[in-house]
């Protein structure tokens, strides 16, 4: 995609901090990182988000992102590792590529997980129906 | 793996809202959901985290994770989705049995992302030799 900042990088027409490239992947440093160490990893070839990609190259991708996450927390010798993918500008999709976020994690980051919620009543079961009727 | 949670909710001892369930893999809703519709999905074997379970294996839980986090979005109507994934106690991983969370996301929904840092001087280029070294 002529447009695509990742695809540009892919092509090496915006420089980027690489740590590993193959044919059909490639990491790089998050220029702006929640720590630093911040990896994200990409397909080369341009697919938007988890339900653009074939389940094949995804597939293919979740191996790279292993790898890449021993790294990253051999690296920076980091505590622990966050994986996140986001889907859609509402989920905070800003580059419409698909990547994986691999987020070092130190004790006493700060970094807080998102506060949780409660089902109440029957409501639980009225979510698993809702959702369960698209897997059977 | 007797003491863990989820190995209970796969062997049937604890009750879960199961929307997906194969020979290998389960899906389930998180108790305490980020957005309710929150689902978490697992590998029926015991492995802890990322680092633990096969490469193969992982290849095949983010097949399902694909395929249930479509069923989500379409479920409870979903505007975005997040996957996270998350790895030691540091990264605010609470059950030692690899799950990834699909979390269904919605415009406005205030959910905020860590904020971001920034390198300075050379250091991208010193995180980024720290990481590659792993990789070469």
């Amino acid at each position: 995609m002529t447009d695509c900042i990742f695809c540009k990088i892919v092509d090496s027409k915006i420089p980027s901090s690489k740590v590993y490239e193959d044919k059909d992947f490639l990491a790089f440093l998050d220029i702006m990182p929640v720590n630093k160490g911040h990896v994200l990893v990409i397909p080369k070839k341009h697919y938007v988000n988890l339900f653009d990609i074939p389940e094949e190259v995804l597939a293919d991708l979740i191996k790279i992102v292993k790898k890449v996450a021993g790294a990253v927390k051999s690296g920076v010798n980091a505590d622990g590792i966050n994986l996140m993918q986001s889907n859609g500008v509402p989920a905070g999709q800003e580059v419409m590529h698909i990547h994986f976020h691999i987020m070092p994690r130190f004790k006493e980051d700060e970094l807080k997980h998102w506060p949780r919620k409660k089902y109440v009543d029957s409501e639980m079961d009225e979510y698993k129906d809702l959702i369960k009727k698209f897997l059977e």
